[in-house]
């Protein structure tokens, strides 16, 4: 792009940046919260996260509006335009975990209809992980810190783990007692849209390594570990 | 871009499309093939899934850099700018519809080390249509056509409602009949993932209005039916 034009690219890459953080910071509040309103059995809780992807959705057509006046008002090369392209993809991933929390604020309704199954201990704990990995993947882009993406990268295998384990747990509640089936079932499903979360975390860090090194581990990445 | 360039572009647009199809047909032979498989309790063609994404893969990094390609030797504006983010973005939603091919045969081969549940009907139906959205959505994208993508969008209703069918009978068989529970269970995070090849479906339905529009209807599709 013509010299002159830098700077405001920049500029307006780092308004881009500060947009993304944002929303990753509203994705991860409504996570937070909803995994919360869960550990409490708090109902009014869950419903605003029901209906509050209003900001999120708003921040969403924003940033995709930046991304492709960035690209075709100042043409980005190298770099740069793996920056913009990438921002188009993390925004999307962002996008769905603003969903997800509805898909789980859906099925902690539900639950709340039941008594507790147990206490719960690895669900929030997926949770603290998977929100932990969205808020380093996105720091990882801001800086462009490939070693901080492979961090979260190999964090994805814990939220694996305790996916199973949840898993495991649960289907033993459902067998020596049939009236924890239905509650236990959307405990499964929860932790599944909790493991998505980790995956779209994973989905940015690796958007990161590319963005920096323009070397795709999307294929590779979890055979290397 | 320069006119001299604008042939080329054109006939590498065309290309890229041709790859996008290309892409779309081997995730919908995973989708059809893996769901074929359960109903046959056929475990060699499970593995067969479960072993065969590297041609997807492949193509994914190979569309990727299509499109990098694109973008940064015509720098394109307007329309064939969008259509070629678009195509990044379904570049990903269709790898995401094979990863969920081998999440499937996961469940299929879980499945299979217990007696049926039952005859398997709503299953296949929401395989068939998950896979025909994926169809019309690329073919909506390949001809720029707002009107089939507009379909695609109200075809995910019917998709939703065979979840939530299927989720009721199932849980009346776990409820009767605990010897079920763990195969019902596969059966459920099967439609989920069905689901879910629905969702993305309707993320290139909704490319492609904006593509062709620069229309947002990502978050009002819903509202306006």
């Amino acid at each position: 792009m013509a010299e002159r034009l830098v700077p405001h690219f920049q500029e307006e890459l780092q308004q881009l940046k500060t947009r993304l953080l944002e929303m990753g910071g509203l994705a991860e509040d409504r996570v937070r919260a909803i995994v919360q309103a869960l550990v409490d059995r708090d109902a009014a809780t869950a419903d605003r996260v029901l209906a509050g992807d209003g900001p999120i959705n708003q921040l969403h057509i924003e940033i995709d509006s930046r991304c492709f006046k960035l690209l075709a008002l100042y043409q980005p090369m190298a770099v740069d335009l793996r920056a913009i392209v990438s921002a188009v993809k993390i925004n999307t991933d962002l996008e769905r975990v603003g969903d997800l929390a509805i898909n789980i604020a859906e099925a902690v309704k539900r639950y709340m209809r039941h008594p507790p199954v147990k206490e719960l201990i690895d669900i929030p704990r997926m949770a603290d992980i998977a929100q932990h990995m969205l808020r380093d993947a996105l720091d990882a882009y801001v800086r462009r810190d490939t070693e901080l993406a492979q961090a979260v990268l190999n964090e994805d295998d814990a939220l694996d783990a305790l996916k199973t384990q949840v898993f495991r747990e649960l289907l033993t509640y459902m067998l020596s007692d049939p009236s924890t089936i239905e509650p236990a079932l959307d405990l499964i499903l929860i932790s599944r849209h909790l493991e998505r979360i980790g995956d779209h975390a994973t989905n940015v860090a690796e958007d990161v390594i590319f963005m920096v090194s323009a070397r795709d581990v999307r294929h590779h990445a979890r055979d290397s570990q």
